[in-house]
């Protein structure tokens, strides 16, 4: 088994699910007792998100290296960011990285190409929806990936931050989010909804939809479990 | 803020309360938003357990220091065992690791001290029962501590491994752990019941007892969350 390392606190609920997702996959598949050694770097969310907003990209790749560097230190011989937003970032660090990076980007892009999905629609922080992070890697795989509207964005990311980022549930919340979500599915005639935050499954489960979900975080922490056997 | 380190993964249920506890900890103490760096190994528990199975004293110190010099190359200013079991060779540790360490048991015996403690009992997993963990370090501070006899030291592990271990808490499992605690208190005439493992809380709280509980867990998060501060 390859020693992951993970670098998370971007949001720490969601880092909880990588770390319980990862050894329940890799035990429900070796099934030897064993448990898979795992290193987290559980970064500073308000730090990082400061780079974010400013839009400091060196200063928020520089953070992210000397995250993964030091989970390198430690031992872990692949890596990944347990988080959407700081994936804006990916290229630049993929390239300085001394060990390999999974991308819940390019995981989701295959993940959807292989679901025939040819039009999707993508929610998830402000940052994630207005840089074109998932467009982008979409265009490789000829998906078209719509989202919402700037008034839409400020919406659904006021519901992220800060209260769905802690964890926390609000039902009101939640049937706003729905709703957004089913008016754009029928605006883009999508085929498939992206939850583009590693926190909004926390949020939107299988069956609040009759559309095609694609739970990035369960994706990529699939690619991961693989990655460790 | 000093960056903690933690090995986890003995087992995955009770990290996960750690890193929620000293996050959570340390942001209601800071309070401006920022949050903790940690380092988590976690390790794998099954080849850990072996080591104590077949009391492979040096093995098992090797493989934490391992872990714990792992966590100083990552960036660990000090470093805590997330388990009781392990801190059977917390002091050959101690001695030759490269930061500072919190024990967990130190930690709970100055607990139980402020809370003018005379006379305690412990349960927690075979090992930590009938190895002295608890009673010789108690003894430092004039605190009697007394175990269960040998088949309820049985009847507690068996309920420890491997539900408990994972989370899991069976009700009639629950329901039998009360009854030996309380039978316990009263032979003794214990002023506290110290929960000597780290998944022990998942089954027993505060209001379960008439007696004062000791959550080794929670005692350690605090030490934890005041080292990084």
């Amino acid at each position: 088994m390859k020693k992951a390392g993970i670098v998370g606190g971007i949001g720490p609920a969601s880092t909880v699910d990588y770390y319980n997702g990862i050894i329940s996959g890799v035990r429900a598949k070796v099934n030897d007792g064993n448990y898979p050694e795992i290193i987290i770097n559980s970064v500073n969310m308000t730090e990082m998100l400061a780079f974010v907003q400013n839009k400091e990209w060196d200063a928020l790749a520089d953070m992210l290296l000397q995250a993964i560097k030091s989970l390198t230190d430690a031992g872990a011989e692949f890596a990944a960011i347990a988080s959407n937003t700081p994936h804006i970032v990916f290229e630049k660090i993929q390239k300085q990285a001394p060990l390999p990076l999974i991308s819940i980007v390019d995981e989701t892009c295959k993940y959807a190409h292989n679901k025939g999905c040819k039009n999707v629609v993508v929610i998830g922080t402000r940052f994630t929806m207005n840089n074109g992070l998932y467009s982008e890697a979409f265009k490789k795989y000829n998906i078209s990936a719509a989202v919402p509207s700037e008034t839409e964005q400020e919406l659904i990311h006021n519901i992220i931050f800060p209260k769905l980022e802690d964890g926390i549930v609000v039902p009101e919340d939640k049937t706003k989010m729905l709703e957004i979500a089913n008016s754009l599915i029928k605006e883009y005639r999508a085929d498939a909804l992206v939850l583009g935050c590693t926190e909004l499954p926390l949020m939107i489960k299988a069956g609040d939809l009759t559309t095609l979900i694609l739970n990035t975080t369960q994706i990529h922490i699939e690619a991961i479990v693989n990655a460790v056997l």
